[in-house]
């Protein structure tokens, strides 16, 4: 097989156009245009990729192989169909986005599984990618593509990626806010976050080898009420409370089910 | 300073008592006896040590320079009431019990801010220690004996410690418990968890160098309200949905605060 090489035309230039499309360059996919709304992030992509850029439909290249719309998901319908293009690959990169949302006859999803922020470096070899399309040519062209990136891509349709993401919101964003709140405590007592990163790390790599189910800890899974109450009672009240109530409550009445 | 030899009681064979004295005796401590209340998991660690262990009370080893109780955190204010001794130092291993629990002239804390599971080994070196006592040579013998297992230790009294305490149970429960969650979403929808731990992995590296709050990302701290009402829409009723509606609630009122 000869090696991939296509045009790309990139809508969009938050988080995930902004890594996505610096990796497929470095990858020898060609970026033809970056086409955003406002010009500004537009402008510093484009610079970063030594590409072309536009804000206006009209001057959008239309002799691209892939157009690839990584914009908020609530503007992805919309965006797709304003894309005046005939017979082209037309993707998003959205975990909670159905594929056929995207209007174009070969449509598809280019879903790269995981948390991005600019000012974060990420491996792409630690990226899974949830690829699904229309036509069984244009799954092979996004298979083969996201087999450059990375080792790890599925075949996921519109519903299990839908799951996934509720999944993943807590797995990741849930996640990461029971750190910002572990943060906001020990704000108060000027104890840095740094005394609980190894706890962190920990957690995080427990669960490579076991199920989480098998290794959580603390005092609700212990019904260790007197340590409970007194936690509680420290929080006084507000939302750290209520929050802290609610999980400990679930966990409680989970383990009284399966006794 | 001559290297630090002590005789070493260890009181309980639970998860704590297992990996601190398998590790104590690595570093040269002599462990002279496992206490614990039932014979079985005392006759094993015992055996693990090849040290002796008692089940009673009136065979407790006096000898020892260092008591170390390690048992449930609702039991260490009666099992130190229970261990009659003479001017020996007697500490336990709990973040959320308060040092004078002991009543022991010279008692201490000597808490591995760590989650123990028996199935899965630890590198002591990444576990923080916490250390408190009553008098300062004391003290100082708990901070040689940490220093020997790890270069974390912290001087932590025992209200900084509760306070560190519930920190750690949202980083690290409350964590761990979000992954069960997605688990079970997952299972329903026979997904592997695995997709999902190279994000989990970022989402618990992202903060060495960033804050929680920096890093926040997903539907609700983007205010995305047609992606939260179609998640809470496939959660239907019950207690994934009443957390996922809570935590959602919750970072939208944090982020219009701060606008």
């Amino acid at each position: 097989m000869s090696k991939l090489k296509l045009k790309i035309v990139i809508v969009g230039a938050g988080n995930v156009a902004w890594h996505l499309a610096k990796e497929l360059q470095k990858n020898d996919q060609e970026i033809l245009q970056i086409f955003n709304r406002s010009v500004k992030p537009a402008m510093t992509l484009a610079r970063k990729l030594n590409c072309d850029f536009t804000t206006r439909l009209d001057a959008l290249n239309t002799n691209a192989d892939l157009y690839i719309i990584a914009v908020k998901d609530s503007a992805i319908e919309q965006v797709s169909e304003s894309l005046v293009l005939e017979n082209k690959l037309v993707v998003h990169t959205s975990g909670a986005i159905e594929k056929d949302c995207i209007k174009h006859e070969r449509n598809g999803v280019f879903y790269p599984l995981q948390t991005f922020s600019k000012e974060k470096k990420l491996n792409f070899k630690n990226i899974p990618f949830c690829i699904e399309a229309t036509k069984s040519e244009d799954y092979n062209t996004l298979m083969r593509l996201a087999t450059l990136l990375s080792p790890i891509v599925y075949n996921i349709n519109s519903h299990q990626r839908k799951v996934l993401h509720v999944a993943a919101v807590f797995a990741c964003n849930f996640s990461n806010f029971m750190y910002m709140i572990a943060d906001d405590i020990l704000q108060k007592e000027k104890i840095p976050l740094e005394i609980l990163q190894p706890l962190i790390k920990e957690t995080a790599s427990k669960i490579k080898k076991l199920k989480p189910k098998e290794v959580q800890t603390g005092p609700a899974v212990r019904g260790d009420k007197s340590t409970i109450s007194s936690h509680l009672n420290y929080l006084e009240e507000g939302a750290h409370f209520d929050i802290y109530k609610i999980l400990t409550e679930t966990i409680l009445d989970k383990n009284k089910n399966e006794l």
